[in-house]
């Protein structure tokens, strides 16, 4: 069995835990390519029943103790599915998230948990950015990962070119920004939500093509927390 | 040099950074014991003003880079303030957070510098639960975790004959629960929002002597972030 650590260049992913390959294999069975089980006496009833639906897609299920080591899985995690990664491309006619070279694969996922709950299917990523396939990321998305559209592009240029007739709402701490409950009343259908790196933000120059946007805080903090802030913008755009 | 790594049983913890150890000589100086300087050739003006400060306090600077080895410090990271462990009892006049056996450092420091955004102060914390003088939930808090009061209880019981006259209200999925803008608009001046653990969120039964709330989310998760939760919430309190 041929199986080394996971590396962003990977052509395959994993996931590691029964309830994340379970949400994958609802989802995106076909890109499952093999299934590793730890040995163990026995199985509980949710495992099983996991175990009997894999089965029916006919895909390898391998007992081994061996890719739970190499893939740093925790001793209760009993199911690692691997798979092909895939793109999924965006949908023109919905709002988007933008993250600007976003750095931590916690945040990442939370912000796609997020996304999920609040009904957001759409996520744009400009690279250099954390791998959204690094099973931190599925994991911290608890399996939101595999609902959601998730594209990369090289630069928001690029993203702008191909997605050009929509306005850019940036969340920024300017002074002239918009606060967040104004912005989310008069936003169209149709918009994309764009956040910065986690340390430096968005570069001011953003101004010039988006609207920037604020979220009300104290003057004693720096900022928010990356995935908060993104929460807290997908919370109100959806309440309002 | 006597030092030792980082355990939730000592009586004192660290601050792994210049920005943090800045907060915690702003907000308690006297509490700082002794602070260790990284060896180099040069330090950053902002460094030097820090340094400057540290010393017109009177604290002894220690240059090592053992201090650094031993409490797993950054590369980037050049100075550590050592400092006695404090508590800081709750105000009894002001709204509350109450995080029931919260588990991650992580989550635990993005609350408090949530709390710290927008305008909360008081932190309680039942235990068990994660330190919240971790150097990690310090770091998490980009140094909140000095401009709040946080206290420990040992039961929710405990907590609630501390402060008997206020209304409880808790983050559940529960069907009868009211919905967050709701509970924020009826909600008086003084009360505590109370969190449940991570994995387990709140036992049924805190719907007997609290409100149960909800934020509204798609059914496709099975809940948000325990950060994104309380950061949401704590927002919306604040903006209503």
């Amino acid at each position: 069995m041929k199986l080394s650590r996971y590396k962003q260049s990977s052509p395959v992913s994993y996931t590691l835990g029964a309830t994340l390959s379970y949400e994958l294999l609802k989802t995106h069975p076909k890109q499952i390519t093999r299934v590793f089980l730890r040995p163990a006496p026995k199985y509980g009833q949710d495992l099983q029943k996991i175990i009997h639906e894999i089965e029916k897609h006919h895909i390898e299920i391998i007992e081994t103790t061996k890719a739970f080591n190499v893939l740093g899985a925790k001793d209760d995690c009993l199911l690692i599915a691997e798979f092909t990664k895939f793109s999924t491309p965006l949908n023109p006619q919905k709002p988007h998230i933008v993250l600007i070279n976003p750095s931590d694969a916690g945040n990442l996922g939370t912000i796609m948990r997020s996304a999920a709950a609040f009904g957001f299917e759409d996520i744009a990523i400009i690279t250099p950015a954390v791998d959204n396939f690094a099973p931190k990321s599925i994991r911290a998305s608890m399996g939101a990962a595999f609902h959601l559209n998730i594209a990369s592009f090289p630069s928001i240029e690029t993203y702008r070119k191909a997605f050009s007739s929509r306005p850019l709402l940036a969340f920024m701490l300017n002074n002239t920004a918009q606060q967040l409950s104004e912005a989310a009343q008069t936003a169209p259908d149709c918009y994309s939500l764009v956040f910065g790196n986690e340390a430096s933000g968005l570069p001011a120059e953003f101004a010039d093509f988006c609207t920037p946007v604020f979220i009300p805080q104290s003057e004693s903090v720096d900022s928010l927390n990356l995935s908060v802030a993104a929460s807290i913008a997908l919370f109100t755009f959806r309440q309002i």
